[in-house]
């Protein structure tokens, strides 16, 4: 049907030196005879066609020759290296097919409970692509406002885990463990992975960069080892040592979260289903059999409440049971943030000293850690119930659990130490008196300001803690920031919203 | 607070040559130092600031040195253009200020009802470009799905009204007119504003362009005259004639809506809600005093039954009342379309059949016409309740409907006259019977693949409809088209949709 107008759609390739990361852009001449008589708008959505491969992008018009000429076909960064064709081959240019799936979104925004299928094909489109952020953005609000029922939220999981690859570790067991997020500091992950890890289990972890929060595992890590690995690289170390602590972004597992976050956090938006889905995939397509979920409960925690911890915890259960995923809950203590530092360099250093059994290690970080990984310890049938945290703490004081981590960090590739940032600021208490609580909203937010995670050595180190006494002068915490200008910031902020720390009587 | 970081923030400014229509871009290069210790990553938003001149702007990261140095800020030609300096100024950057209206959006978000502070600023930040697309869409996504109490509705009629001009004629009496829209053909506003006008009513009428459907008012009256018109040659026109047909988009009313409307037509959103405020804001801001608003109902009406066409009634009265506007509806017959031509060129020739009492104009289009222009000459007290079909009828058959349509078109710019497109394709009957219903979505559709109103002669011209009798072979329309590609798409959409004929018996 296209034969009679396919020779006025023969347009030359063209590679335009422009990111535009996730948003794939195409690049017409205004005098391009195709957009002349096709009648496409600026910023309406292309599909573009070349040796069998098709993508989709927005089209940007040229009005500047040197760029572009009117029979040239410009792709920014993103989409010509996914196109993955060379410059100068004939590409052919088509208004894209509607997008079907866009009808289950509408019928959901009518506040319809939708199908199997149908999250199916809405996750199908998204990872290819089809949906523009304005209808990412009206799946996302449509599904957080009206809510979904827990049957929903399973069939979005399933649609997200298979929308990438599946990894599969031809074991019968092997472990994951996440939390929900919101407590700064709490870097667990890398203490409970090597104790887990030295007594025999398989526990391959992958984990994300922080986005809005001062550091992620992934930033943490990579203070102190390379976390950018192929998944050969990935695979090779955990056969070798049962472990890794890798950066998951290159596994491609479950896409179309990555693409739905990349709208939800601009919006802040917050759906339990969408975050319930979100976990529970990504740990499926990375093949666990087995997790351990952390839910923080706590005043500024992402959780405030008990009864909605219970809530969400069950949610998480109806959905792990019914993907043959088995999982522990545990609701922990969110009231305030977990070790002393808070950014990447900091945090490797509070949990190198936990491993290292250093007197200057922070308990509350020990503590968990030490209770998260024997509940993993006790997903093995030959550990008895009970008995899992002193396990874990008899492989962590004998040195094993350090002595694995530093193999996992020899065999991801070792870094040079970075220091913390050069300039330091003290936060002092305007009270005499006891710390009441301390807002991890505020500290994550001070912490931020102040460059983490971009800025690794950036961050914040806490010298108080809930229950402390202190007097008015004393430090609080300190503020580590490379920038004059972020610590501006920082002051300006803490004028406006407090230093995060309640302290009375 | 700024001044530390000033320097490292000056960047010179250029204009890139790509439009990226509503959507304005700014580009810094891979290596500019502001982006390497600033943190922004590409896709986040930009505050542009020089000579007292904010704009904001999402960040393309450009790799081409051709196209800009690490010592420049590139802008795309619509933001270049709204910057309004010349190359080389000098300007700064940095991370706008949060978006405060965001909350309000997810508090609706949350399902909460939302004041009339908060749609004021909500609007006046989407005003501003603050929003992007995904929260625009997260704004119209919650606010039609929880749906909007009636006083939710003025809120944000007043709040859309308010953040443009407001255009005041000086007269105790502006009249409008306004169809909801659905019903293709149904071009009465070009036959009922010359009534009115010759009468001696004020309506300066401006109207918009299609987008979805095959042809808007103004794309109609392009095919006549120059529409196209600054506010002063409007003023003028409307100061001699009582009357204009132009379009409304230089006229910077109500602009939020234009630019809400950008994000809701592809995604297809049809919000009760949103339509009030849309419509009303527009005319309260263009000086309306007076409005008959056209509520058609019909089985492929934008409205299906006569309960909510009663509903929505109620909804456009209560916010009129309360705006000051003095408003009549009435709901009319949207069972097929109105006249036979539907396309700008095809629309126009009927418009004009009617104003010259031409014996082969199309009756439904006439008697329509009547009734409504009939309805507004009521709103003068000088015009017995009840008289003002039969004074319309007399104005329009004297001639003097045409005389003064006659002379707005040469006051606006009267146009070359065009031609049907050249390609004819007959869509005849399968079937031998009477006509029981015309699908007004199909032949909306249809009229729109073969180039309507781009291609202004596209479009479709009908031979039978409602309760005519049809034999089989018999043509029931002819298609009109430039293209043999656009005619091979409607013979493909014919066989999978049908016609849009039903004929039965």
């Amino acid at each position: 049907m296209m034969n009679d107008t396919k020779p006025t759609h023969c347009l030359h390739l063209k590679r335009i030196g422009i990111d535009t990361y996730r948003e794939q852009v195409a690049y017409l001449h205004r005098h391009c005879p195709l957009y002349q008589t096709e009648g496409f708008r600026a910023l309406s959505k292309l599909e573009i066609l070349a040796d069998g491969q098709t993508i989709l992008a927005t089209l940007n018009i040229v009005e500047d020759d040197q760029l572009l000429s009117p029979s040239e076909l410009g792709l920014s960064t993103t989409a010509f290296k996914q196109l993955g064709l060379t410059e100068g081959t004939p590409v052919s240019v088509r208004q894209p097919p509607p997008v079907h799936s866009m009808k289950a979104v509408r019928a959901k925004i009518a506040g319809e409970r939708l199908s199997q299928a149908e999250y199916t094909a809405i996750c199908q489109d998204i990872v290819a692509h089809r949906y523009a952020k304005e209808e990412l953005a009206a799946f996302l609000v449509s599904s957080a406002q009206s809510g979904m029922d827990r049957e929903e939220v399973l069939f979005l999981t399933r649609a997200m885990t298979d929308t990438g690859k599946h990894i599969n570790w031809d074991e019968p067991m092997v472990v994951d463990k996440h939390c929900i997020g919101g407590i700064p500091g709490n870097r667990t992950t890398m203490i409970v992975t090597p104790i887990v890890a030295a007594y025999g289990l398989l526990m391959p972890k992958t984990s994300s960069r922080a986005i809005t929060s001062p550091a992620g595992t992934a930033d943490t890590m990579e203070v102190l080892a390379e976390v950018n690995l192929t998944m050969d690289t990935l695979r090779h170390i955990v056969h070798q040592e049962r472990a890794c602590l890798a950066w998951g972004g290159t596994a491609n597992l479950a896409p179309v979260d990555d693409i739905l976050i990349s709208v939800e956090r601009p919006l802040s938006l917050d759906s339990q289903s969408q975050m319930i889905a979100s976990i529970l995939s990504k740990k499926l397509a990375a093949g666990a059999t087995h997790l351990l979920l952390d839910i923080p409960v706590g005043p500024h925690a992402k959780v405030t409440n008990m009864r909605d911890a219970i809530q969400l915890r069950k949610l998480f259960e109806y959905v792990a049971l019914h993907t043959g995923l088995q999982m522990e809950v545990v609701i922990t203590d969110g009231n305030q943030p977990i070790g002393k530092g808070i950014g990447p360099v900091l945090e490797a250093r509070d949990v190198m000293q936990v491993l290292s059994n250093d007197s200057k290690a922070p308990t509350d970080l020990r503590e968990k850690s030490l209770q998260l990984a024997g509940r993993i310890l006790e997903f093995h049938p030959d550990v008895r119930g009970g008995s899992g945290y002193h396990l874990a703490r008899d492989i962590l004081e004998s040195g094993r659990a350090l002595e694995k981590m530093n193999r996992i960090i020899e065999r991801q590739g070792k870094k040079e130490a970075v220091d913390v940032a050069e300039l330091v600021i003290a936060v002092k208490s305007n009270h005499s008196g006891i710390i009441k609580s301390i807002d991890n909203l505020i500290i994550a937010r001070i912490a931020h300001m102040a460059g983490a995670p971009l800025n690794a050595g950036a961050g914040i180190d806490l010298n108080r803690k809930l229950g402390d006494k202190v007097r008015k002068g004393e430090t609080l915490y300190q503020v580590y920031t490379s920038f004059q200008a972020n610590w501006e910031f920082v002051q300006e902020f803490i004028h406006e919203q407090g230093n995060g720390y309640f302290i009375a009587g």
